[in-house]
């Protein structure tokens, strides 16, 4: 058992519905953070890993078109220097992406840990699950980040664009119109997690990897997998929409995948998507 | 610099309100949080410390006469073993008092850290500070934690209490009426950090110690100080209301402090209270 399937199998215990934030009345909760002994990137700066698990909770949200009012957070660090880099990243975070950041917790322990929770106004109710016939889109700029975690020191554009991203993330994407969406995720344990999440009890072709030349180009001068930088990254923050097929698809995003009836399966070039994206506690 | 100083001065850059809850529109929110490097004691299971972290943010909704709706924890340790202990404490704790446990967060790191977060309909706005002649009434319970922290493995029932009370605690007392009260906290960092705490501009004078002869006589036949237990405790979560002088002080509620103007200190038998109470980063 792994962190994903652990998680469905709590969630159906307590009788709540398996999704990135909670529907309450009137308001939508979010709670998300990292470790850093598992989750901090070496390039990251404490200050990037606090902004980092802001930027996480936030593109939960606005992937599901809630507004963040408030966010409040609670830090666990071995001193108070550290623990006042990371509160800065979240400070820089909260006023970049304007919700108030109104107070927390400060908790001394072995490890660096920042949860972030964040309370917002639904607009609507949005779940996970597509419906046959729709069309997936995306914006497609995946790979970077895939390039970043093994390229960081390059001096490649995209190795240095996938080290911002990472750094600094920002879901501020604009947002498909909100009456053509039925279902919605954004990625932070990868494309192909959200593909293989989305998928219950319909299937999902691909119909092409949304991703730039420049990340093709990176891959084929570095002989590595185009499927694997775009399907199995992480942390791009990128939203994935289910839109109903008769919607005008604009720039930003474009249709990568369709929906039809099926059993939970993922295809793409005529066999099951082998990516399966990022979770904790794999191998225990 | 420590924890205590280094939130307040957070809050007021924030321009935050220093105080156990947030208030936004219409809800309170509450996170709140522990490391186990830190604050597991010897004699809790996984389950006790995520029952006890649930049991710490409830303390500081029911001080604050705000009614707990829903929690979401935020879960971060080395296996899913031990993740699944604490969550387990933390279902417990949810179901003991009332509140719909909705989802959360799972991570991997170095530490296990829980933090909670809960959201509350709050009934009334109620903070820190007392005024000038407000009385300050407790349950007169403190000292049997302090006790435990040195004697749980004794047989003693004093020591069989605080152990008991460390851990599953519950936060579930009375409340006096709302009318009578104009300022409250919990004591999570022991008795003298709350009285420091709410001390803010006004003094406060100690008239007796709130606690039981049982503790008492614990004290005199191990040649403790009574005065340490009583005040430097920590995680009673027993709670401290500021009262008008003629409201009518009803069990199991003691007065055993009052309020006067003053500058922000607290007396003790004719002399400045010298314990503190708890506080993480102290030495740093």
């Amino acid at each position: 058992m792994d962190e994903k399937s652990f998680l469905k199998r709590l969630l159906q215990e307590l009788g709540v519905e398996d999704n990135d934030v909670v529907y309450l009345n009137g308001v939508v909760l979010k709670i998300d953070g990292s470790a850093a002994s598992t989750s901090k990137l070496p390039f990251q700066t404490w200050s990037d890993f606090g902004w980092r698990n802001v930027a996480a909770a936030l593109s939960d949200l606005r992937v599901k078109y809630a507004e963040p009012r408030h966010l409040v957070a609670s830090v666990t660090a071995p001193s108070l220097d550290i623990a006042s880099q990371v509160i800065e990243g979240v400070r820089e975070a909260s006023r970049r992406f304007s919700v108030a950041y109104v107070g927390g917790d400060l908790n001394q322990g072995g490890d660096v840990v920042v949860d972030v929770a964040v309370v917002g106004i639904p607009r609507r109710r949005l779940g996970r699950v597509p419906q046959p016939g729709n069309l997936l889109i995306t914006i497609p700029e995946f790979g970077y980040t895939a390039i970043a975690y093994r390229f960081w020191h390059s001096d490649h554009p995209a190795a240095r664009k996938g080290v911002e991203i990472l750094r600094r993330p920002a879901p501020d994407w604009p947002l498909p119109p909100a009456d053509c969406v039925t279902a919605s995720m954004d990625s932070s344990d990868g494309l192909a997690d959200v593909l293989w999440t989305m998928a219950q009890d319909v299937d999902i072709v691909i119909k092409e990897l949304p991703t730039t030349e420049e990340v093709r180009e990176f891959a084929a001068a570095h002989d590595l997998s185009i499927e694997e930088l775009v399907f199995n990254g992480g942390e791009e923050f990128l939203p994935v929409f289910a839109v109903e097929p008769q919607c005008r698809v604009e720039p930003p995003y474009v249709a990568f995948a369709y929906v039809t009836e099926g059993s939970g399966r993922v295809w793409w070039r005529g066999e099951l998507l082998r990516w399966r994206g990022w979770s904790y506690f794999r191998s225990t």
